[in-house]
């Protein structure tokens, strides 16, 4: 054990604590000592970079090589994954170095309980770690426990409040910073940078001025005076995060400017520090009116952003979702994300299961965003989502609270865990890095049957959201959700209001025209091929049919089913494997600790439940609809 | 003036404002006084009752005559209404007694604000006269004005607490018992008594018994000693109000006895003290399955208390809703009221306009009520719900709070009035009744062109109910309002809920079946001829056809249209009257206070709005199910 500093003392402890546990001492050595030893941590090898480490095993000795101290802690960690494995002799050398130099949660937590979306927005895992009854919490051991679980999985930023900054959190830049500096003396041992999401109206809000226009002067002057307080309170904090003109939040179009000047007015502030600005690009019309048809929700971040490209500061990071709409089950590719060459990009994924089944319903995300990191937009030739966001950061919306659990659903642990690893290395395989965590969450407690266990994870997990998406908004057509809550079927919930969530469901048929021919052109917002591909009606996938096309009910799919026989089929069949999740998981029964065998099982009820409602509405309301038979003569209501 | 007492006073009281602010003065004569006078309150005929009065003129002289001090009271405030008729020489004598003994003002008033729900429950007039921040206001001066304006209007009894009792609500019973006697001290100068709101649940959760089992000696001790205890502190206390079993409230089935054993406990406690419980039949299953189609919630009031005619104590009082769902802007008058003979009965209205434009809209609802107390359940030659109710009370949902205007909307008003009015005489011409308030509402203050403000308010009130029904649920299918808050049009927002209010729209037709043929049998809780009128498709009067029968969108209505051409016509006629009625206001510029010109003005232009969502989603709705299109060739979404 080499070196010397925080990290480093990280590491030290942790291995003192796994001797502890499972026997060995802990040598602290200048590199002469002579004593045998299994494992070696060193420092050295700079282009191993900040985070970067070599594995190797030479004479039955393993080293953990890092340029830097953080590296030594992703290595300590790399080595517990393995296991005995780490220590094989003649094991390859490993090199690892993160893709995505940012790889950070957001937490959409409230310091005050929000009246409507309380202490968490979006939130299904208990409270905040953070925040409690209006303030930081008292005991911080479990932020504390959260730094070292996030190193584990790989995430090196968090930022602690909710995007959407009300009145108590956006004094947490500057008269209640002290509360921040505690979290982030939690977080630093374990490489984690904390962030804060802070009102684009708080020169106005905070320091009394009478504007927070970006092209005035006394407001960047406020901005500076604002961070240069931030970073001697905490100086390595990591930045900004901006929701701005989004669904009611301040932002530069109130005076006429536009984001870039926003933007670039914050990262100008942060840029003496290394700080970054994380922009979001989650700008639409939520007062749309629904009888408008040519105003298109997915248009609006490439209509918004893209003329501005190159327009950003270097510290400014434009944060897209990964989807041109909200986080459904399933959407194609934000086009932004492939239209913005000159800016750094964060692609931002939503780990809490807001339309996923609020971690009532197993859902196991990863497949979706490796679908999502290994899509190409230039087509077969060009680079992937993954490199595009290499440049930038990969972001999360963090699923974790205060529950026992640490996410509600004890498996939607996973979702946790695989971001971190995704964002550190996109190229890999979802159901491996599901096979690292169950090997992680159970096997050192000693389950009885590892392999029983992981055999019954994998029947559970490996195609839930798959099993989810099939049993909710068919064929890409997303958010037949109950309004507000998002939780549970309401196919026309969000027909009519003024959120630009359609679906145009009629008598004849279904789905949104979102064509250059005939609809709202958002498919040429898409470079060549996919440009092309959604625009055609026979190229465009089956599970995005309904996003792009308003089809008849009659439509055939690649398969030979109709529209409509697809909508049937697979609600039941989704609902069937709902219901069926419960009897796999008594195969676990045992295997795993007793309160999370028990709540692994409610849930499981819940899911069956839901699973059952969002088939027999769907259905229903097709039914209804189309006046067409199910072809297998099931009940339909 | 002759006569003593509390009443006397307050007669007293305002013949003496009244004559500082119109001249004249107050003489306090035994009845053997010479001097010459124009107006005599007088106590004698005890054939009046206790609160009717007999209003004479002779030789000029014009004397209120009352068997007790209330008929005193209302006599006076018969004069006001008069005015100057009062005085008319050779004026036939009048005799006025009261058609329902109790008129009575329920309040979903709040103590403790509802996470949900407010300080007041559906309330849409601002905060409660009565509660604020958790308490009984300091100030109850604007208590002593309510408890004026209801006798003015003629409403005798008032609930001071949501029948949903929460947790802080129950402790008015006990021991925060001292707030509703404050409020008491308040009403009862104007004659009108305070009654409560109770949880079933009191003995367990005040009193701290394990059970609240209605035969359980223990309990019916409790519920002695509690009435005992309210007695004492306010002898004139009017009595309880109970929700039970209902929406989540305890009740009777918990401990698997009967409504009646439930009623009769709490009968039997306040008997000694001639209390009377209210009692709401408001029992239905709220989680009922979608699915099934045999569970019909119209059923369910008459399925639970039909069988315990008879079994009720006389001073239980068993509250209907006018109408067997939940006061839609057209439901049929309730089967139960004609099924209880030996059940003292009250008709329950909603002066709140939650299903009726919740005080944003214009909707004078007298008019519904009139048809209601005018219905004959027995045919033209049996009594009218009037009558039937006559033996008990008539009771309506209170729509005022602490608003500048009382009601949100200042013609809303019309409604607090104009129950009172009806309550006392039922027989009263609803448009008859909205002169009387025009006139005491805006006349005394001196306007500058009475007659045009009279015509301009008729012409917004008069049809304005009927004007509500056509732009929102056509032809009595009702709720197709947001769930939740009941604003606004949502189809299907209530369609695949456990709520029990459903449409069954489909591509071929749409509406309730009901009928005993082929339905769920509510019609056959009617008596003849009702029984025989709605279960036929021809007979059944076209407003409640949906109600009673599902047809196909091609059914003939008696005018010859069919139903989806009359759910178009409606919905573009009603939108158009709605946006109508800002021009029509124009014309009361001026002649009302600028203040409440301008309130009104604001909510006028959200009932245009509103009225055009309505409009446009009811009609693009059918028109996508449907796929026929409206003959007129009129735009549909």
């Amino acid at each position: 054990m080499q070196g010397d500093g925080l990290l480093v003392d990280t590491v030290r402890d942790e291995i003192a604590r796994a001797c502890d546990r499972y026997g060995g001492s802990l040598l602290h050595a200048s590199g002469t000592d002579d004593e045998p030893v299994d494992l070696v941590f060193a420092l050295g090898g700079s282009e191993l970079g900040e985070e970067g480490y070599a594995l190797t095993n030479h004479g039955g000795v393993t080293t953990v090589l890092a340029g830097r101290p953080a590296g030594l802690l992703y290595g300590l960690f790399q080595v517990v994954r393995l296991g005995e494995e780490a220590f094989a002799p003649g094991r390859p050398a490993e090199v690892h170095r993160p893709a995505t130099r940012r790889r950070m949660l957001d937490h959409w937590d409230n310091v005050d309980p929000h009246p409507v979306m309380g202490q968490v927005e979006r939130g299904y895992a208990g409270g905040s770690l953070f925040w409690a009854h209006g303030a930081l919490r008292d005991d911080l051991s479990r932020v504390r426990a959260y730094g070292r679980l996030l190193a584990a999985c790989g995430v090196n930023a968090v930022a602690v409040n909710n995007v959407n900054v009300h009145a108590a959190e956006a004094h947490l830049l500057t008269d209640r910073l002290g509360e921040v500096a505690r979290i982030a003396d939690e977080l630093r041992p374990y490489g984690v940078r904390v962030h804060l999401s802070v009102s684009f109206a708080a020169p106005v809000v905070l320091g009394g001025l009478p504007t927070a226009d970006p092209l005035d002067e006394d407001v960047r002057v406020w901005w500076a005076a604002a961070t240069r307080q931030v970073y001697q309170t905490i100086p390595d904090f990591g930045g900004y995060v901006v929701k701005a003109d989004s669904e009611g939040q301040p932002g530069p179009f109130g005076y006429g400017r536009s984001h870039a000047d926003g933007a670039n007015l914050i990262a100008d502030a942060l840029a003496p520090y290394g700080g970054v600005v994380h922009w979001r690009a989650f700008v639409y019309n939520h007062q749309q009116d629904w009888r408008d048809r040519s105003t298109d929700r997915a248009r609006a971040a490439y209509d918004h952003f893209s003329p501005l490209d190159s327009r950003f500061r270097d510290n400014a990071i434009l944060q897209v979702k990964h989807g041109p709409i909200d986080f459904q089950p399933r959407e194609p590719v934000s086009p932004l994300i492939a239209a913005m060459p000159a800016t750094r990009l964060a692609v931002e994924f939503q780990a809490t299961q807001e339309y996923t089944g609020q971690q009532r319903h197993v859902c196991y995300l990863a497949p979706m965003w490796s679908e999502v990191l290994a899509f190409r937009p230039w087509g077969s030739d060009g680079p992937a989502v993954a490199a595009v966001a290499g440049g930038g950061d990969l972001v999360a919306v963090s699923n974790a609270g205060d529950d026992q659990f640490w996410t509600g659903h004890p498996l939607a642990q996973a979702n946790l865990y695989a971001f971190g690893r995704l964002a550190w290395a996109p190229q890999s395989d979802p159901l491996a890095v599901l096979d690292e965590w169950i090997e992680l969450t159970f096997v050192p407690s000693g389950t009885a049957d590892p392999e029983r266990l992981r055999r019954t994870l994998h029947a559970m997990m490996d195609e839930s959201w798959r099993t989810y998406e099939r049993y909710t908004a068919p064929l890409g057509v997303g958010f037949m959700v109950r309004p507000g809550h998002h939780y549970g079927p309401d196919v026309d919930g969000y027909e009519y209001t003024p959120w630009g969530t359609y679906h145009f469901a009629d008598r004849d048929g279904v789905g949104v025209d979102r064509t250059r021919a005939t609809g709202t052109g958002f498919t040429g917002q898409y470079p060549q091929p996919w440009s092309q591909v959604y625009e055609s009606l026979e190229q465009c996938p089956d599970e995005l049919l309904l996003f792009f096309h308003h089809v008849p009910y009659g439509h055939l799919l690649h398969d030979g089913s109709t529209v409509i026989q697809h909508i049937y089929d697979t609600h039941f069949e989704g609902a069937e494997q709902a219901a069926q999740l419960r009897q796999t998981w008594e195969q676990a029964a045992g295997l795993v600790p007793c309160d999370l065998f028990a709540r692994v099982r409610d849930r499981l009820d819940e899911q069956a439940r839901s699973a059952e409602e969002w088939r027999d509405q769907i259905n229903a309301y097709f039914f209804r609809k189309s006046g067409v038979s199910d072809a297998k003569g099931r009940r339909i209501y």
